[in-house]
Parts: C-alpha cells; sequence; structure tokens
C-alpha cells in the first residue's frame, strides 16, 4: 500500500532515494523463457538521463543499471528480476541548505507533514529520478510487446503554447532526430529556441507527450474500473510533474456531437475515425491507441524565491544546482515505459478470462 | 483482476448487467463503529437516476438500494455491507435487435470480441447503469469524510462549447438550483437550451464537470505510483464516455512559465495561488482539491447509423429507446462518488504509515 | 484489507450475519463463455446445509442460493457472478441473551473489542453460515476444474479420536454412502456412535478431513511465497474452527530419514511414493494432491457454562438452539470448495507465466 | 502475482537465486520515523547462516546485508527499503552436473516443467537461501514489535521423534545456549546426537519448531478468510521443507470434547486454559500465542540416488556439496522472522479499521 508498486502481474516496485546509495526495483511477471537484450535497456535509459543534449540539465548520471537476477544465460527465468543504478555525482553539500526548507511546489512540505522525517537531499524520494527505474522496467516489457508486434511512437507535441498537432505514428529515427524529441523538424527548432530562451531566463516551461501505440490486439482491458484508458491515465499521472491526461478525442471532443464523433465501423471491424483512442468501453478495440500527457512547468529554477523554513519562518532561496528548463525531452521514454507496462499487464491479464 | 473492484483499505466491488436480476455491490473496509444515515444514500441515488427532469431521459428507474449486511443498530461493526438494487422497468424486447449488432462507439464490439459471450440487453456490463453502485458506495464514504470536515463541491462546468470557467467551491443548494447542475444560473440556462436543441436534433453533447474538494488533511496520497491525483485521475477515467482529466492549472499550465505557476508558501503553510490543485508531490497539501472531467458525446442518438454485425455485415440501426442527450446532470453524483471513495482509502492508508 | 475476500485471478468476497437479512458474495475471475449448471450449485449447498441427518443439527435452514448477474443463457460472460442466500429460520430473539456476553471459545469477545460493535446474533459476521458463500463459489470452480480433468475426493478421516488412515481417491457415491461422510462404512459407523453419544452428553466433538485431488495439471503454485501448499493452508485455515493443516507426509514426515523420504522419479516423470503429497517446490508434480485439515471440538455446546459480560462480570450461560455436535460431515463441502477456489485461482495464475 | 511478495501494508518482495549475483529484496511499509538498528539485523542473518555450529552445513556464507534506501540518519523515512545480499562462495562449477538432472525430492522437476528454463545451479530460485531475505525484513518487524511490546521466543521443540513438548516462552539465552536451538539442554543434547548421527550416515532428518508470541494486542486478525492463524499458517507453510503447521490445541484437540477444550473466561479478559492458541475467531485475544512448525527431512543427502534427467533417462545421482542433516537450528530465526512480518502487517492492518 505504500504505493512503490505498479501492476498487477506484470509488476514493477522501486526503491531508491536520489541521494542514497542507489535506487532499483524488482521486475515481477515478465513471461518466461524470453530473449532479453540487456543492451537495449541501458539504451532506453540512455535516452531519460541528464547531460544527454544542451538542452537538458549539465548534471552528469551516467545511469548504468546492473541485473542481479531473474535472467539466465540470456533469458527470463520467470523469477523476478532485480535490478539496480549506483547513484553517482551526488553532491549531498549541494543540498544542506535544503534540509529545513520546502521548496514552492515541491513536495518538501507534504513529505515532511505526512512522514515527519526525510531524506532532503534532492528531493529524495520524491526526486524524478525514480523514473529511472520506471524505463528499466519499461524497456523489459518493451521487448516482450514488440514480439507480439506491438510499437510506440512517443514524442514531444507541444512546448509552452508551440504545438506540434499530430496523432500520427513516427519512426524512432524521426522522433530522436532532435533535441526536444519532435518529430516536425521544424517546429521542433522553434520548440527548442524557446526552450533555451526559458533557460536563459533561469525559468522553466512545460508541454505535451503524444503517445500513439499499434499493433495492440482487441480485448486488452477490464471493464468498469480496470479501464484500459483509465489505468494509462494513472500510469502517465503518476510521472512527475504531470497534470493532465486525455485519450483519442479528449478534451477536444466537447467541440462535437455524438453523430459527429461515433466511429463508423468497417466490415472489417475497424472504424473510419478514430475518437475513441483506440479503446472502446474500456477494452482496446484493434485502431491505434493514442493519448497526450501534459506537463507543467517543473518547480526548480534558477531564480532566487520567497518561501518558507518548517517554522513557517519566510526564506530567501538562491537558485542551485543544475536542472532542465523542461522536461519534456528526457520524458518521453519515461511516458513510453510507463505505456507498455500497462500494455503488457493487461496482455497478462487478458490470458486468464479464457480457460 | 477483473476490474470489478476499486481501491485497496476502503473498496467497492460491483456486480450486474443493466438487464440482469439486480445490480449491487459489496463495500470492504468502512472504519466501525460509525452512524450511517440510508436515507441519505438513497438521496444521492435519486440525484443519478433517470427521468428527474426534462433534460434527462424519460426512463423511469427508481433504483432503490437494499441493504442486506454490514449496519447494525445504524451504526457500522466493520463487516462488508453487501446491497442491491433490483432492475425494474427492463423492456429486454427493446434489445433484441442489438443482439448481433455493433453499435458504433459502445462496448458491444469490444466484449464480443473479448469473452465470447455477452449479456447484449441495453449495454449489459458495460452500461453506465453500474455507477449506481458507485454513487452508494459513495455515499457511504461521504457521510465518514464529513464527519472528518471534508466536503465536496461538484458541478457541471462545461456543456458543449458552453463554459463556467470556476474552480470556486459553491454549496450543494446552489448546485441544485437547476437542471444541469451548474452554480451559474444564467449559464445554465445556455447550457439547458444547448442540450434541449441537441436532444430535438437526436443528438448528443459532451461536456465537463468540476470538483472542489475542502477540509482534505495535508498527507493524504502516496508518492511514486499511487499519488493522490494519479487515483483520483484513474477513478475518474474509469467512469463510463470520460475522455480526460486534469488536475489544478492541469492543461492550462502549458501557457505558464515556472516562475509564475510556482504556489508561493504563506507563513501558515498555504500557498497564494493553488496551481497545483491542492496536490504536491502526489501528496494532499491542505489547500482545496481540484480536478476537471471531460465526458464525450454519448454514444447513443435517436438517430439512424449505419454499423454492423457479427459477420461484418452492414446493417442500418434504427434509433430506439429513451436516452440522455447529455449525460452531465446525472453524472455529477458519480464524479463526486468517485472521488469520495479515493479519499476515504487514502484517509485510511495514511493512518497506516505512522505506528 | 477487511478480509472478506480469497483469491487473486478467481476471487471470492462475501458479506452478510447469520442472523442478518442475507448472505452473499460476488465471484470474480470465472473464465467467460462456459457453461454452468446451477442446480449442481445447489446440490453443493444441500451438502453443507443444516439438518440433513440426524446427526447434524435439527436447524433448518435451506439456503437457496439466488443468482444475480454474470450468468447469461446458461453461460459465463466473464462479468461478475453476484449472489445471495436470504437468511430463513433466524430466531433472533434466541439470542438476545447474548447482547452482553462473551461465550467462551468463540468470536464474541474479540469481535467486540477490536469493532467495539457487533451484530450479536448467532454468532453475525464470526459465524460459520458465512461458509455457504464459500461453497458456492467452489461449485462454480469445480465445474470449470472438472472440465480440465481435475477432481476431488473429500471425505472424513478422523471423528475424536477414531481414525480412517488414507489417502486414497474415493468416489463420491462412496462417501456419501452414510451421513458422517467416510467411505469406509465400518468405521463410518463407530463415528456415528461417538458422535451421537457425544450429542446425548450436549458436547462436541472434532476430526480430521482428508482431500485428494487427482488430474492437477504439473507447474501450479508460485514458487516463494505463494506455494500451492501453502495457500491450501491458509484456504483450510480461514475455515471456522480449523486448528491445523499437514500435506502429503506432513507431521508424520518427523519419523522418517530424508532417504526414506525423497520420492523416486520414474521414467515418465511420475514418482514411486508421494511424501510430497503432489507438490514439490510449491508447485503441482502431476501426482494427486492430498492433505489433511484438523476441527477442533466446536465451541457450541449443549451444556451451561461460566463466562463473562462486558463489564468482566461472571455469569454463567445455559444451553440454548440447535447445533451439532461435530461439523465435520457438514464441512467435507466447505473443505472441497475451498480447495477448488485455490485450484482454480492457481490454474488462472499460471496463464499468465508464459506469453 | 509472481509470488515473490508477502504481506498487504507490510509487505516483502524479494529476488535472486542461489547462485546469482545478489538475492536482496524490498521492504514497504515500515511505519515513517523509527530508529532502526541496522546491526541487529545483521546479527539475526548471521543466526540464519550456514557454517555457524558443528552441525550445520560447513558451507562459508556470510550473508553480509547491504541497505540501499529507506533508512535516513538512522530513522525510517516510510519509503521503501531496498536491501541486497551478494552471494559469494558460489562454485557454480559444482552444480553442472544438475544441469539435466531433476534431483528426487526438489525442485528442479516443477520450475523445469512450469518455466521451460532455470537457473539450475544449487537451486536457483527454489533454493532455500531466498529465506535470508526474510530474515532482514523479519528484523527490520522485530524491532518495530519490540517497541510495542510484542517478543517472540522460537525454538526447536522435535528432532525426528525427539520432542520437547513445551509452549512456553524462553528467553532468547537459553535458546542459544546450544548449537540446536532448543532451550531443554538434556533434550538438546539428545537432538545434537541424534543430527550428528544422522550426518554421519549422509541421511537427513526433520523435526518441528514451535513459536510463542507474547505481548499481542487484543485485536489482530481479520475475520473470515484473513484470520491471524490463517496467514501464520500460509507464512509457514511459505518455508521451504514446511510440511506441516497446527495453533494452540492443533491436531491434539482431537482427543478433546468441547467442555474440555473451551477457553474459560477470567474476569479480566484473558482465559484460563489457552487451547485457542492466542487467537478466537481469527482474531487475538490477547493470550500468548503458540503454534507449531514441521519440517521434512530435507531432501538433499549424502548419499548416491537414483532419479531421471529432462529425457527421462534413468541417472545415478553423485552425493556432492556441503549440507544440512537437520535444518531446524538455522529455520529458528527463519519461523520468527515470517511470524514478525504477518503480525506487523496485522497490526497496521488494524488501524485502518476505525476513524
Amino acid at each position: 500500500m505504500a504505493g512503490s508498486s505498479y501492476g498487477t502481474l506484470f509488476k514493477l516496485t522501486t526503491f531508491g532515494e536520489s541521494h542514497g546509495t542507489a535506487i532499483g526495483g524488482i521486475v515481477e511477471g515478465l513471461p518466461a523463457n524470453v530473449s532479453i537484450d540487456l543492451n537495449v535497456v541501458q539504451q532506453e535509459l540512455d535516452r531519460r538521463r541528464p547531460g544527454q543534449s544542451k538542452i537538458t540539465t549539465t548534471r552528469k548520471e551516467f545511469d548504468l543499471v546492473q541485473f542481479l537476477s531473474g535472467i539466465f544465460e540470456g533469458k527470463t527465468t520467470g523469477s523476478p528480476i532485480g535490478f539496480m543504478i549506483p547513484n553517482s555525482d551526488a553532491k549531498s553539500e549541494d543540498y544542506e541548505h535544503m534540509k529545513d526548507a520546502f521548496r514552492p511546489s515541491h513536495a518538501d512540505f507534504t513529505f515532511q507533514k505526512k512522514y515527519g522525517h526525510r531524506d532532503y537531499r534532492g528531493g529524495g524520494r520524491s526526486s524524478a529520478r525514480e523514473t529511472a527505474c520506471r524505463v528499466v522496467a519499461g524497456a523489459l516489457a518493451k521487448q516482450v510487446l514488440s514480439s507480439l508486434g506491438i510499437s510506440f511512437s512517443t514524442y514531444v507535441s507541444q512546448v509552452g503554447t508551440i504545438q506540434f498537432l499530430s496523432k500520427e505514428f513516427y519512426p524512432l529515427a524521426e522522433i530522436e532526430a532532435n533535441a526536444v524529441r519532435c518529430p516536425n523538424n521544424q517546429i521542433a527548432q522553434q520548440m527548442i529556441s524557446r526552450i533555451e530562451e526559458i533557460q536563459g531566463e533561469g525559468d522553466s516551461i512545460g508541454g505535451c507527450i503524444q503517445c500513439v501505440i499499434q499493433g495492440v490486439p482487441i480485448g486488452l482491458g477490464e471493464p468498469v474500473f480496470d479501464k484500459l484508458h483509465a489505468e494509462l491515465g494513472k500510469a502517465m499521472l503518476s510521472i512527475n510533474a504531470v497534470k493532465g491526461f486525455d485519450i483519442g478525442s479528449g478534451f477536444s471532443s466537447l467541440g462535437m456531437t455524438g453523430s459527429q464523433h461515433n466511429d463508423v465501423f468497417l466490415s472489417n471491424g475497424q472504424t473510419e475515425t478514430n475518437h475513441s483512442g483506440g479503446i472502446q468501453g474500456g477494452i482496446s478495440n484493434g485502431m491505434p491507441i493514442d493519448f497526450r500527457v501534459a506537463f507543467k512547468p517543473v518547480a526548480t529554477i534558477m531564480q532566487d524565491q520567497y518561501s518558507i523554513d518548517r517554522n513557517g519562518n519566510k526564506i530567501s532561496m538562491e537558485a542551485k544546482g543544475r536542472h532542465d528548463a523542461c522536461v519534456l525531452p528526457r520524458a518521453v521514454p519515461i511516458v513510453e515505459a510507463m505505456a507498455a507496462i500497462v500494455l503488457l499487464d493487461f496482455y497478462l491479464r487478458n490470458k486468464a478470462i479464457h480457460l
């Protein structure tokens, strides 16, 4: 109940603080006897790591994952996969000033009040560093899903107010073609300029990530409470800085009537339009799944701010450290990882409904 | 894993199809030795039932809930509360034409493909009738939360493109003052006119519900995966026809920078602004929680439509039955019920983190 | 967490007190599109019901189960199956004297202290009447398991100190051939005489139930914590009055050495002996599963007893009501039901470990 | 669902094979802001480790636990505690001969059939080495329980047919006074002699462990399925080589009548006798909890045995390696750890039933 686990049959449990010994986790339920390429897992981690481009933080964390169990002679055994990512470049002294301070719109205040004791260094357990563990589990899940013909296209579709309106599936190479991970190069350049501008101001900016999933078999998702898009929504909203989620037509469906919005069936069971976003009644219908995730401008900015300490005294907080002005590019593999975790879980759950 | 349960310590499990013998459920984890007014539960159900106003369907379902266990001499015993709502006015013959047909943007197709066998009458398990059970559990939860000082203000904030932009807490009487459950009477009248217009066209229309929760103690929500707003998001997205969810500043945060968005602390631990929507790091911070839920225009319309049958043959579906052109007014108590279920669950979970 | 649910993929949740309106439950995860004979469920209930023979209580409870959902046109839909058994012949006034009294070795004292409020009539939630719901779920599970070639032989193997030492599989007809449900008719008559003797003394007596399961496929059970026999043990120990459980050689293995106890493999993968009781490393090995369940002499006796009331005052409790001197014969279908619930759950769990 | 987790609010998830890189786990739900002495955890591990006395295996595994998260400045933060125990002295080549062989009464056969792929070295995931992780979690739980006044007395009460009949609570020093961990020194010497005899024969022998728990508050345990003794039973039966469990009077209750067996209340709510073993209706009643765990003679013996390989060919297996002739002494801390895990979980669950 402590909230550090995700999934039911395919399950990730994570541990670790940003400045402790290590972060890591246990992956349960990866099907047995499946070949796994551990290098591919590391490559996914590299897409998330800081310092990968000029528009990400200059902090260098190499995030080398070590696998401790569950894979033998290159194949899964069905046993849990333990892994850890040692923390490096952790300058704890950078954070001594945070011991008694509550940074605005961070989790310092709520953690202190909830637990009465916290690892204040760099956000501790509330740090987005934890998401590296999700990327590991997601990279394992994606290898299994890939063998089932399920593939992902995840990209930045909005930075601030600069939008790239699309629900298309773009190949990875087009997404990776620029630092902001937007497959439209022209818009990508505008986004990069905007991020650099914000960076120069010591401020931060939010945006949207679009995820499109192809090849999902019909039937994934459970009716009533565990609808596929409800679980995708929870998975996305559990990522640091996410404030919104919609699926298919989403919020834009409000401008339509039912007769415009209904997806007419073709003879082959596909639909003419896909306002449903690939999910009907909480269950995948075989059309591409598409959803959108909104990230707020992150709370850490390179500007001095006023705040309070543990005694309610007003304090001035000096900007310190090295941070991302826009986390969207690095959040792309996290969104994709969480989507993969959800899909593999539902794939396995779906196996149990027939004899 | 069958998806018919919600919650961990406070848990609702539901059963029932729209045209079977009854719907019902089991509520587990309602704290022991608490006085419960069962009439209040019925009143909440009455807010959800069809036929309550001229802008809801004329179907008459009285939805009388019967409690079977767990409450003794007016107080909870800590044992599970079983309840049922008999199905009445179920004209099964109205649905014979649906046996082999897949209605557009309904769950007929996905249920048939997933299970190989379904109760096709009126949507069966996928019918929104199931949400009556959620209202029962939510009404129980709200009575407990109310004794803790937690209160809800839930209202329609958008119908089609007609918006009532507000994050204020309105008393129930103002919300109930009109048929559409929007506390601004002028905008409410526009919404009602629009719904009647759509009704006249045999079409349907979507909208948004705003929920504001006051009095939430600091500390509810678990970090990492079970963030409070992630679970609220899942709860809302599990409601029929919901396509989107955002919390606090939500999607509108994309037009702001971090320095504008950060909520500055006051000496008393409250914040000047509340872009966080009452939740920071996934944990309630004592400020009002506010979130928004987007409902698509519902799939059932009073217009003939083309579709396919189980063999992929094109068919024409004649409009039949009595349905809501806009479900938003009736969805208000459902949204509020799900929010209450989530909050009580997290309240109980929070008790277990200290000795 | 309230303890009223059993199972993971195949799951039973129950509600109800012995003298409330009804008992009942929800069965989730019964595979879809399977034919179910509801009469067979009622027959199993009849094996558990009071008043069926001269050695069971003369209370008449007909325990008629009503199914409310999840079965359509004779087949499962994959949706939850709600059911209820109305309480009849409930003479609440028989129990008024129990309002403030704690019966020895019952749950009156612990329920009162734990919850602060309880339905004291006839044990309320702690009554063994709840096990009727388990029989319903077990009877559904057994129909599915039967189609997989899995069959059960459950019988009384000990009453007091009268033992029928056997791990054989007996057909149902031989077990049902006498009132005590022991397939050895000679020993059965001794058991019956002993029960009648104890009955005459107004006392009670315990015993053992043996369960033998044939046709279990290799591979059911999860390693480490959820070993098949660990879950069977929990399932049995959750039945009222059970005080002990062992599997295969069990407690009698203590007189053996490893070289005597090890089950030597045959070429076909079967074993010469079956001291393992059909389970090795927590996983079924294809040999018959056999285990033993010990029931204490039940606490309700027809003798006056001393006890205390809620204020700690010594009181004399007069023997009242109609009760079983030996619950073993009626517990046979309960043991079998719980075993079936566990096996179907592990059967479904095992499906999720391979792609 | 993969079976590698135990507990609900207090939860241990483990990973690791006997000859992989490391074993380890994640402990969730340890209450926040509690002081923890990590040295005490290591001491518990030392009680379990091989090579500690002349009657345990001469394998040297130092089992040094490394904590990776969740404890900051000597106190818990409420965040998950990740830990690992590197594998040392792992002579993988000792096990090459096991690659295709199925050892009698081990889990080789069932793992191979279930998963299709296994780490065959030394039992891999099925090795009792995994129980070291349980001892770590149990040692953390015991520190919390100790602060609540709950204490454990766990000892060997039977080796082969040599019995020490007792349900007394013995201080740790008396238990640790001899190599076999039986607090009666005279019987202990007989047990040791018997083990040495069996050791000399290259054989193995089983026995019983008795666990007595004092200071348990009234009210732990959930009615119906999650009865306290049902969960204790599952916890014990999940330990390698355990074949039986009973609580209080257990199997010996069969020689008694109800009038003899009922525990008469004293005015203070305690009972004259304690045949219930401290639990009534599945809920602790404040009396000492006592239960018994039966371990079979372990399957690994130092004698040549016949068996089969993966193709069903008969093979002769030469005795190899260094093993325990009797695991009972080393199992004492494992039994105690699992009991502590169960009790802390139910302690936390009990907090959630009242507002």
